[in-house]
């Protein structure tokens, strides 16, 4: 931790900034600079980290030196996590091919989803049952029977689901029927369901906020991880942007950054991203590219009549073109998409 | 509803999109232009809202021509509201002077803030029992402990008392104890929280979340509104921006625009909106210069040991002479601050 | 400047670091935290400011604890500086009423134009003469006729002019007509351009880029008092948001930063920063609560036949009683109109 | 062009729109609603591009139906340009490998890059003359003799050398000495240099402004088109953002969209996109998985040393490895480095 005084600071000033470090069981490294004045404190700067220093006469500023998340950090783990959904690993060169259609609808439109998106290299079914909605008359999800079809058309294809959760009092029963929770952007600091969700022992698939830092992100991962659930993976999913040609600003470098910080996988999900169909696969591929551990994409076999972002899914077959290219692309960089359990290699081609 | 049409489009596609219309029970009015077709939609928009038109081959976009919000526009209701909390009547000229600490700490502290913004003019009191923290490792707050402090003091002082909620469990205690319950701006979107919070009868506090725009917020209302409650008051704290001059970025103009398009008093914060107390003052009194119905600050008589936000409150002292501004800018707009009920007028001078 | 390690850096690293220091005339301070080493640096700042130590192997990051701007800087000029346009003296609670069509279109519409704005209050006249367009298809403005044009209907109504320039090899001919000349928010780093201005002995009206922050504006200025032009006005008129609700994000609250950092008078320009004439009062009463020296606003006697921004335009009625507010609420504040050359007082009422 | 009428216009004011639209020379078509009428307008929408019918009472809102720009678009020229500079072809699936310092500094510095970068694969050389720096203090570039190292270098090399050009000026003396001209991020709204630069026969590296939307980034494009230079090359290098970890948005996506809408070969420049050397290669690689037709990057052989934006320099032997994994991923999509003149096929292994 460094603390900047302000020019014209008071010796008095400057005392009792070192006393109140001082009083935290900290030393005060005092530097005189021709202008400035800092302190350089030694020792356990989390001792001082929620302490309002910035709030001193006197201090002009209070600049921590390490990251304010443990768990999350390389530091802690320095090789990258490998977060197993149902015996699918994922992350350490293996991808997570993650697809569905935005909501469960009925049971028949699941089968002939799940079986295309099997067929084309998914390994992950997705479909949601409780749907956030902007607007209140929107089609909010089935709710518990929609958890029920997701798992039958799980197991009927031998794919793991995931499903996500916006009510922590829903956590149980999705972590009942579900492979892997979903926190979705609008409630990535939802601190109370992050933490009803990190005392299950479930994989989070943790979606980043419109206008989360990186450094939000990770703060947010860190409370399920402080729970004591460790199998979180990260997914960039666009932040808010000022050029409406997208939905979101697809924020690709990210996940470059989360590689340098964190051991936790990281996928993109190019659907929420951009919100247009004709830019989800190339902005899929530049997610694999950046070293994304995974793709989530969804997947509708007649947009036009789905019941919730009908207008963002990509069509059966042109999410099978776009596996192929996803498997090839991650050969070049010697990442594989991860099998099925069960299945020795992944079945794109 | 406006559906454009690709250039290019061929009849069949046309005669499609006419067709699903017709579908829903509306009548399609074609436009053939030089360079594009589109259609005009005759009937209730709301129909087609929430239908993916934009997936069906052909169409370009579709632009909807009313807002998506209806208990929460001027349409429904021209008036501008009012709202009463415990008899402070917030709307229509009459101004909210929201003050307290981040956190409520201690009967004793809470006591002197309360009496001293009391003095100063302030007519609800705040304090946060539930703190969503960015940190799982940061004070989290005193949960029902603090409601108690919180209900006592705001009874000896004789002022209505606001909290924030963040757990859709905690709605029914709060509720309990609390005047107002105040929505904070990470769960703006946390719509199963904004649905049990609609299912009281109290008075709703929703702030304005980082990346939200006028649009969503006022969905976020509606979400409220839509359950029978009706007494919802918004407020603008800052969006994100990129300038780290101040902690978020003060959207007065918001405050203006809401005017334009809906009945419901919004108020400003400018403590969470800068996050520096040498800009609160100028800026809440911009804030009630563009027409907002009230003002949030944080107070607290010992920033330096707060145990939230320090950095960003104000001095007793220094909320007195504020106060003193915004009641004679009020003045120069004939509005004033809202009466303690009980009293004839407004304490601040 | 301070500079921090990396975790993990060797003795030699270190040790190159103190040389670099040490070889610029500078002594470094080292300061051995628990998990980083931090260098301070003393003496002058400048020295280092450009040079890349931050590509130095194992150094984290450079922070800077002195502002980069000098001249621009409080520090080096604690009284608030006053702007004289041609007898029009702005700041030190005085303030600019700027008011006129977007462009210069003719003799009679300007002349109609300036005759009811000096009525109104205003206490400079705009007008551009050469328009930066985002279309090459779009009215480009009249050049030099147009300055003629502005000059003649300034010294009929005994009003100072301010106008635009967008090309350093015009800042010659606007300097001959103009008494005040205009940087364009998307010249705003148009370096060339400032430099060329700053050779003029003109008072200069600096807007905000539309990404340009706080900091990023006072280094503009910079470039323009370095060349010893010390009359610079700053002027914000809205930064680049996500809500398409408004134009711009008018960022009220920078007024009130630039108070702390600089005396250089500061005005706003609701016009660019909403864009819609409803919003242009209440939003220019905002300004003038925070702080600001003055107020840019367009005027045009038939908005829907301006060749330039006409939808954004007020009324020389609407802009009449906007005047009368402002001066009521500067009176509040202590402050006032500048009157114009001659004038005892101003002559909004 | 369609208008969008208020609720509540009076027939009177449909009349005086309709009546302004036919004066045109154009048809308005009327689309009678529940709740609102809207006006389509057929015929060329051109000429009603500029006409400010938003500021006609009764008029809510105008909404053009096809693209402001038009030799710019697909429509124009449906198939992909390809620029060609000094023989070496860019678009078309030959990609640029535009690499250099950001300074032409001296002589040996930039023969040593130049040899270095040529190995690797690079097929353009770059080096500022002119600077644009924020700072008025900073190294402002070595003008026109800067010119003359670059142009000497890239001779001994055989490569065509590309320059920045800040001044309208200095247009004819840049464009004397290199091969191409770069209008940088700053100056892409400069619209006096836009069009000097149009008028020359080289061809144009156009970045994307900071706080530009696509279509701005087009219509900066159809100014230098406009006046008969069709030799334009658009360039993402980040627009602002609200995370610090990388010094803008790198908005990867604007590539695909560009490519939905233009001709015009569009290369990335993860350097100024991200600020960091270890982030440069994972964004240039999403770059060209996402489309992008090259890559801009800048490389020192002593960052620590260099006279400008040291800190995000690669340094040679990274430069090699990250061109030799381009090569590998742009033969993926079929696509290669456009070879050097006279070369068979490009240098990357």
């Amino acid at each position: 931790m460094i603390i900047i005084l302000r020019s014209g600071v008071t010796p008095d000033q400057v005392d009792h900034v070192v006393k109140r470090v001082e009083e935290l069981g900290l030393r005060a490294h005092l530097s005189q600079g021709t202008y400035r004045t800092i302190i350089g404190v030694i020792g356990d700067e989390e001792q001082l980290r929620s302490e309002p220093l910035r709030a001193i006469p006197g201090v002009m500023d209070v600049i921590p030196v390490l990251p304010p998340y443990k768990l999350a950090s390389k530091e802690a783990h320095p090789q990258p996590s490998v977060v197993d959904v149902a015996g699918v690993k994922i992350g350490g060169g293996k991808l997570a091919m993650i697809a569905g259609p935005c909501a469960v609808e009925d049971q028949d439109r699941m089968r002939s989803i799940a079986r295309a998106i099997r067929a084309a290299g998914a390994n992950i079914l997705r479909g949601g049952a409780y749907k956030p909605r902007t607007s209140p008359y929107a089609f909010q999800g089935l709710g518990e029977e929609g958890l029920q079809v997701l798992r039958e058309v799980g197991d009927e294809f031998g794919m793991p689901v995931v499903t996500e959760v916006t009510d922590p009092r829903c956590v149980e029963v999705v972590a009942e029927y579900a492979d892997m929770i979903q926190v979705g952007a609008r409630n990535m600091q939802n601190f109370v369901l992050l933490t009803e969700v990190g005392r299950t022992r479930k994989p989070v698939l943790l979606k980043r906020g419109m206008s989360a830092t990186v450094n939000d992100l990770l703060m947010s991962a860190e409370y399920v991880l402080s729970q004591g659930n460790s199998q979180v993976v990260l997914c960039e999913r666009g932040v808010k942007g000022f050029d409406t040609a997208t939905r979101n600003l697809y924020d690709v470098a990210s996940v470059a950054v989360v590689k340098g910080l964190s051991h936790l996988p990281m996928i993109v999900d190019p659907s929420h991203a951009t919100g247009r169909p004709e830019l989800i696969p190339p902005c899929a591929l530049a997610g694999i590219a950046v070293g994304a551990d995974g793709v989530h994409v969804e997947v509708h076999d007649c947009p036009e009549k789905a019941k919730s972002d009908g207008p963002q899914a990509l069509l059966p077959h042109e999410y099978a073109e776009l596996a192929t290219q996803i498997s090839r692309l991650a050969a070049l960089f010697g990442r594989s998409i991860a099998p099925l359990p069960g299945a020795e290699t992944c079945d794109a081609r």
